[in-house]
């Protein structure tokens, strides 16, 4: 990848879409595909694509096409894929438990190994080998740990207190279900899942359809 | 709302979260609020609010800012939040039932009627209320009953046959968790929530931060 780059937000949210398809191609062992194969596949024009990824170093072969799993590979990379990271989920009801169990099935390097909560009833429940935590143990627990990345499923209410939390802690990342945009110092990543906004997005084009 | 423009995908995006802080700002009693305030809340520039907001005739009044109360109201039927989305819910595992209280508690007009599963382990559960039903049975129940909306939690293997039996019993939107993207008509309005996709962003910008 050219380092120093600024590569655009948008560039960056097409990423995993590529490697999702890749990743099916690979299934099907399939060995390359043209910018034109891929247009079919997902939608973008073949211009795209090749502007898309000539801004990790170019992986096509003119002619050739794309080699999957090299560019498979790469993606991953670029990604950040090929390490593992240790992960805490604050917030353990439906939700928090649900992240738990995909992020466990998950299986992509994503450990988690800890999840907290305020309510009585779910702290000392256990997620797949993990034991919900009482959430006032939080700080002493990350003074102890070394985490990487935490994952915010508590109420609106709660969510920017244990961002300030576990930023402090030392994660790197902040993946944050709360419906509410967090605060967060620059060298703490956040990514929000907003699914009202979400559901909201949905209900306007079916009213406007 | 001046019909028949076609509103930027962008803007789209962006309503739901006007509408969540001026949600906050009504809870607050804050009464009116100018396109600087919003600005300053929310990190848009004060122009672009003032173009977005336009889209839909235009709320404020010159000096005086927006009526906050008349925004929100206006903005729920913009988003299409100012009626009843009977719901359904395919895939009732973890995510499938986080997504039924979620949307249970919700109470925004969502009204979950029914869930299903082909796990037998699942058929039967009860989840407030909703008692988790055969996905054999899936085409026999939209005979028999209105629903708008679809909510697919299933893997990736079943969604497509789950979006086109929905799509086919008269769905006019489907919320899709399956970490795919389904091709539906024209008609069925589609939004995805691809968790996946999401958390890569978020360990792209750790790799790079």
């Amino acid at each position: 990848m050219k380092e120093n780059e600024k590569i655009s937000s948008a560039v960056i949210r097409r990423l995993p879409r590529y490697r999702r398809y890749l990743e099916d191609l690979l299934k099907k062992n399939v060995d390359r595909i043209s910018s034109n194969g891929l247009s079919e596949l997902m939608g973008y024009t073949a211009s795209q694509i090749r502007q898309d990824l000539n801004n990790f170093g170019g992986f096509g072969q003119q002619g050739y096409g794309y080699n999957i799993k090299e560019l498979y590979l790469q993606m991953g990379i670029i990604l950040g894929l090929d390490r593992e990271y240790k992960v805490i989920i604050v917030g353990s009801g439906n939700l928090g438990q649900a992240i738990a169990n995909y992020t466990h099935y998950y299986k992509e390097g994503f450990k988690v190994c800890a999840m907290f909560d305020v309510n009585p009833r779910l702290i000392g429940l256990v997620i797949n080998d993990i034991e919900v935590m009482d959430y006032q143990n939080i700080v002493e627990f990350m003074k102890n740990n070394k985490v990487d990345l935490g994952i915010i499923c508590t109420n609106k209410e709660s969510a920017q207190d244990v961002a300030d939390k576990i930023s402090e802690g030392g994660v790197s990342g902040i993946w944050n279900f709360a419906p509410m945009d967090l605060q967060v110092k620059d060298s703490v990543s956040l990514e929000n899942v907003h699914l009202s906004d979400s559901l909201h997005a949905l209900t306007y084009h079916v009213r406007h359809k």
